[in-house]
């Protein structure tokens, strides 16, 4: 950060999105700390051992049953969707109503084996093989939304250890609910809100020149106004379009590019730091009136800090870079 | 966890305080991790050279300015509260209206420093000492109270780094906020609901007995029945009450006791894990309406899991330990 930014006066911006305050106060990076090899942004090296990985090529039988594989019908696949084999629901429990604040823990948990090498992770991946990744995630989601019983799809991505990741060989995963979860109604109600007020769908007005990182023919990237997490970039469709998975060939491999860009930038600039991303989409039975505010993004978190008590009680995060310098910091990130 | 809680069927839970779905699962604690030494129940070891540590007896001049000591007038301190050299929002900006989503960032970031002595931490302080560290989150917050500008007060604690500490020396922080943040105000939401629905107040009824833990003349402390994380315990007072500032001694002494009991407990059954704590309490203007269903209460989280793109982007958790499991086994360790 330039000496200016980090003097910059604290800020409290509001996330029109997922209804949230934000305290940007650059002051913070400098207090210190006496963990010794608090290190946040590195993960533990993974076991080199991949010989027992069971996402490796050649390995399958090691894994839960496979959902499809990309090329079909050959033994030398690109990407797997295959079952969780420790779910955290169940695609064979019945379905319930709701009792008492209980229901059965019913529900699809698949992974997504994005390569067969051992060691390659999705940046390494051609734009092309990153716009099949985003194609396979879409025909799950297809899938799912005709099961009939769900509600909600999650598509998720864990890297590196303090990011949540147990597995190293590239993959993310899939979670289909019964269920629309409360922080989902909220982000739409938020978008309504907004709506409401302006006429305009807040994500169709999320970027502006300031906070633009990159550009595609079909999509946007950029750190948000409000963002929560310091380097916090969302891809956003430019059109507005309500569902992920409505997504077209041309768009997914436009898509598969800019996420390639983002994702080498990141780690180039943060040095390989552990990340998520989260596909936001919309709940399958959403209410027609919700379509003109409704639309979907993909939001990529690079876990750098800690969340605190103060962001687990309080709902409000605290971030030391303001989202103007970190898109300036991203947009000048030179990638070969 | 006995073979009959992991072969449980998963369970989905509604938490009608946080308004959140937690999936519980026991199968995911069975599954594999190929991250090398990923122990994040384990913290760095702090720094042994703890004569650089500003929150140490006689280095207060190392300190951002005292707010007050206990006791009073003595250079013997047990006790300190002092402002935060890096504080998130500064009490020397103006406070301004919303402008655009933006507003500045007015606000007050103390820390409370817990012993003196390097190495003490919380459950190694006496009852008495416990209920005096409670009297000061008290007494602090009564100040901020009066300030008038303010609308709400996070009390918390970070213990261990990957609990998001940056400092070892026993501590705790106060952050006071010029707004209401929509996570409090969504909390309130949740309990109204309960409320209108039931008569009652929700955490009035949260008790029964398979989720308690302990109890003590004036609280209870529980594993709520749709805990986020894994051990997560509630303490909450018996009796009815919207502020945690209202406290009066006894009661502060009777707190102190079951908090060093549970913290005493968590660090033996789980290996002195890292874990915050947040005391949730109601704005400072509550409608008095609101009255009936606003219950103050302290939420403990051991950080045992990391938080992964599920539930960033879903705002669902898996918990793969049945609250009533948790509530057993902590019910049953034994402390001398
Ligand atoms: N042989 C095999 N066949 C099929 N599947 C296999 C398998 N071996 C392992 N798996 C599954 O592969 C998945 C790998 O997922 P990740 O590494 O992204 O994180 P994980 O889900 O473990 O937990 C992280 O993400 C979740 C959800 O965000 C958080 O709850 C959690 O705390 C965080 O650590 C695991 O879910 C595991 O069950
Ligand atoms: N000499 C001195 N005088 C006065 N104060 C001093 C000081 N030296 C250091 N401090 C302050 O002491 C505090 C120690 O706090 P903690 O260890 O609980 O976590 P911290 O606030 O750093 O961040 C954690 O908690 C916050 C809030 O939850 C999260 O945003 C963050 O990611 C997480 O790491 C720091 O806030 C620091 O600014």
């Amino acid at each position: 950060m330039t000496s200016s930014a980090s003097t910059r006066q604290p800020e409290i911006r509001k996330d029109a999105v997922f209804n949230r305050f934000v305290i940007f106060s650059p002051a913070r990076s400098r207090r210190p700390s006496d963990f010794k090899s608090h290190s946040p942004t590195k993960s533990p090296n993974p076991n080199p051992k991949h010989l027992s990985c069971p996402f490796c090529l050649g390995r399958e039988h090691d894994c839960a049953p496979e959902i499809f594989r990309i090329p079909r019908d050959t033994d030398d696949w690109k990407i797997r969707v295959i079952e969780n084999l420790y779910p955290a629901v169940r695609r064979d429990l019945e379905p319930s109503s709701c009792c008492e604040g209980v229901v059965t823990g019913f529900g699809f948990h698949d992974v997504v084996i994005e390569t067969p090498v051992h060691g390659i992770h999705l940046p390494d991946l051609s734009q092309a093989e990153v716009g099949e990744v985003v194609l396979a995630y879409k025909e799950r989601v297809c899938q799912l939304a005709k099961n009939g019983l769900l509600e909600y799809v999650q598509v998720f991505k864990n890297y590196g250890a303090s990011a949540g990741a147990s597995m190293t060989h590239s993959h993310s995963q899939i979670i289909g609910l019964p269920l629309v979860p409360p922080t989902v109604s909220a982000r739409l109600d938020s978008l309504k809100e907004v709506f409401d007020k302006s006429g305009k769908c807040g994500l169709c007005e999320a970027s502006s020149e300031d906070i633009l990182i990159n550009e595609s023919n079909y999509f946007l990237a950029i750190v948000p106004f409000a963002a929560s997490f310091p380097f916090e970039v969302w891809i956003v469709p430019r059109e507005h379009t309500s569902y992920f998975h409505d997504l077209n060939e041309q768009k997914a491999m436009d898509f598969g590019g800019l996420l390639k860009l983002i994702l080498t930038k990141l780690s180039k600039q943060l040095n390989d730091p552990p990340y998520n991303f989260m596909i936001h989409s919309s709940p399958f039975h959403l209410p027609p009136s919700h379509l003109p505010f409704a639309h979907w993004f993909m939001q990529i978190v690079p876990q750098l800090n800690v969340v605190g008590g103060f962001e687990i009680g309080s709902g409000c995060y605290i971030n030391p870079v303001f989202p103007e310098d970190a898109a300036k910091v991203l947009r000048e990130v030179h990638c070969t």
